[in-house]
């Protein structure tokens, strides 16, 4: 086992390469694209890692958004529309989630550009991804800034959620997995994910009990 | 396609069900182990799934604590102590992994009880999990509160890392996958996560083009 301290790091003296190894740390997660429409009408869309899960009642769910980096169109928009759009990446369109991390200006719409459909839903002022399987409308709720280092934690509210109706469980669950999502490690790595494996409730003096 | 406003499930009169819900769609994550001790040296272990990546410089990172969940021991010991070890869970070990999340009393240490091995590392105060390949040492920064729910966003730093030599990349970055962790969906669904696949830095008006 190696190890590695913060001044190990430092010792480094190359912000990409440090930047490589802390963002990979923090594990597997999620590929999602933020869908959202400038003042202008213009689409744009980003692929986000920093997405997560902040409370079921109310439907709450935070995003990190960082101020170095492309998807500061993403913020901008959804600010001013206070509403965008949590899309899925399927595992197949991996490079074509990579692409929208990629600087674009933002009289560009990523959708074409990087090879994914805009889907319109009804009046929702928001573009979804046709490709996603799964994909969710939210409301913008706050925004928390973290002077540490300048980036912003949005809060946002789900809304209305789209998606395959064989993935519903009668328990309330989704499997996500048979969809086929992308997951992300770091910056640029794109995996796949296994099937899922469920166990009852934990309970104290109670062995781990496979659910299915 | 199916859907479904956070109204239909309100409409459900099932807080578990609905839990399970919005718990899915934040998408598949890692299943992260948080080791604290508490004041009088009892260990405490807990799984947790969302830990996300603030920064690489300074290298923060986020993690929500719910209030009505068992992981509250967790919280009151990095209150106390000011650090926590994270280590990321094998998927060999997901049923122990899950144990984890029973409500086990404070004076009862979930390492032994539910199948893990505390690792002490020099005279860091915190335990770290001997199953584990890669794990890290945090210190706690802040913790944010967030009154839409009650829920409490802990920032902490980065402060040293333990990870098997051969997944370092001459990049910096690192190849989780190869240690085979566990990723999460919900509450309760355990995943493998496929080899990843690598590319390029994006840029505009390029290809995506794959780096291994």
């Amino acid at each position: 086992m190696k190890s590695l301290t913060v001044e190990d790091l430092d010792a480094w003296n190359d912000s990409r390469k440090r930047a490589r190894f802390i963002n990979c740390l923090s594990g597997i997660k999620s590929a999602i694209l933020v869908g959202t429409s400038n003042a202008q009408g213009v689409d744009n869309l980003a692929i986000f890692s920093s997405i997560f899960h902040l409370g079921a009642d109310p439907s709450l769910m935070g995003m990190i958004v960082r101020p170095d980096v492309s998807p500061r169109h993403t913020l901008q928009n959804l600010i001013e529309r206070k509403t965008y759009s949590l899309n899925l990446l399927p595992y197949d369109l991996r490079a074509q989630g990579h692409q929208t991390s990629a600087r674009y200006p933002s009289d560009e719409s990523e959708f074409e550009t990087c090879g994914f459909s805009v889907e319109r839903i009804r009046d929702l002022k928001v573009p979804f991804v046709k490709e996603s399987q799964v994909k969710w409308l939210m409301e913008l709720i706050r925004i928390v800034d973290i002077p540490e280092n300048n980036t912003h934690m949005v809060i946002g509210r789900v809304v209305e959620v789209f998606y395959p109706e064989e993935i519903l469980r009668d328990d309330g669950s989704l499997d996500l997995a048979a969809t086929a999502p992308c997951l992300v490690t770091g910056l640029d790595s794109y995996h796949s994910v296994g099937k899922g494996i469920r166990y009852e409730y934990a309970k104290p003096g109670k062995k781990p009990q496979r659910l299915e």
